[in-house]
């Protein structure tokens, strides 16, 4: 593992401490001024760091008491000096405050990363899941 | 444009011609050996170019006498020596054999391209749509 692949690993980590303490900042801090996101949710694109932090604010803000923790599994990189890409699959799995599981999601995840001064940042993200070719609906669950 | 953002842009061509035609062989050889691909339809991912000639060879069989024309739009590319990552939207339109359209769907693509001895092949594919909150359906038009 070299350095560029352990800084993308590194930012994974920031995705699920961020998400977990609902911290807008935190999680904002990942990614890059001029990011565009393709989110499982709802539009076509997100296009730049205010309207990712508009909906990391509306999503940390809609989740109340609970907790949403964040597991990535097949973790794949793929690294160059200034330029990487990982590919994972997501659980999100939401917690009550007790810590008791509620209910759980699966999601795809590509993202592509730049280093910024030394710190690797978030270009672009894309999550999903596949869809039911018959319903038209998506797939939650791998 | 540099060397690779040309290059880039020349296997979105390439992916463009080679649904046009059907052709199989011309389809796999945009892809490496042993890319990943998170489709949109039905599941969660493909493992290698087996998989996913196997997937090209049935869609391209379903077409019947119609014919598929691809169109990408806000194509977006961020390229270094040896890697490169490219998303944009893409329209997939299906004509009938006398050339009458006969519908169409929008989908979002991300590919990261690595070169193979210099020639670029497509390492990892995401394509999906994004997903409507309150019917879980899959939302096909921009």
């Amino acid at each position: 593992m070299n350095v560029a692949d352990s800084a993308v690993r590194g930012v994974l980590e920031g995705y699920k401490a961020a998400v977990f303490a609902k911290d807008v900042d935190a999680f904002v801090a990942l990614y890059a001024d001029d990011v565009q996101v393709f989110d499982m949710w709802g539009r076509w694109s997100h296009r730049g760091l205010e309207a990712w932090r508009a909906m990391a604010a509306e999503w940390f803000g809609s989740v109340g008491t609970e907790r949403v923790v964040v597991d990535f599994s097949d973790v794949q990189t793929v690294v160059s000096p200034d330029l990487a890409v990982a590919h994972a699959f997501v659980t999100y799995t939401a917690l009550a405050a007790d810590g008791t599981k509620l209910r759980s999601l699966d999601n795809r995840m590509t993202v592509a990363l730049k280093p910024h001064g030394g710190v690797w940042k978030i270009v672009h993200e894309h999550t999903s899941a596949p869809i039911d070719f018959e319903t038209t609906k998506a797939i939650f669950k791998r």
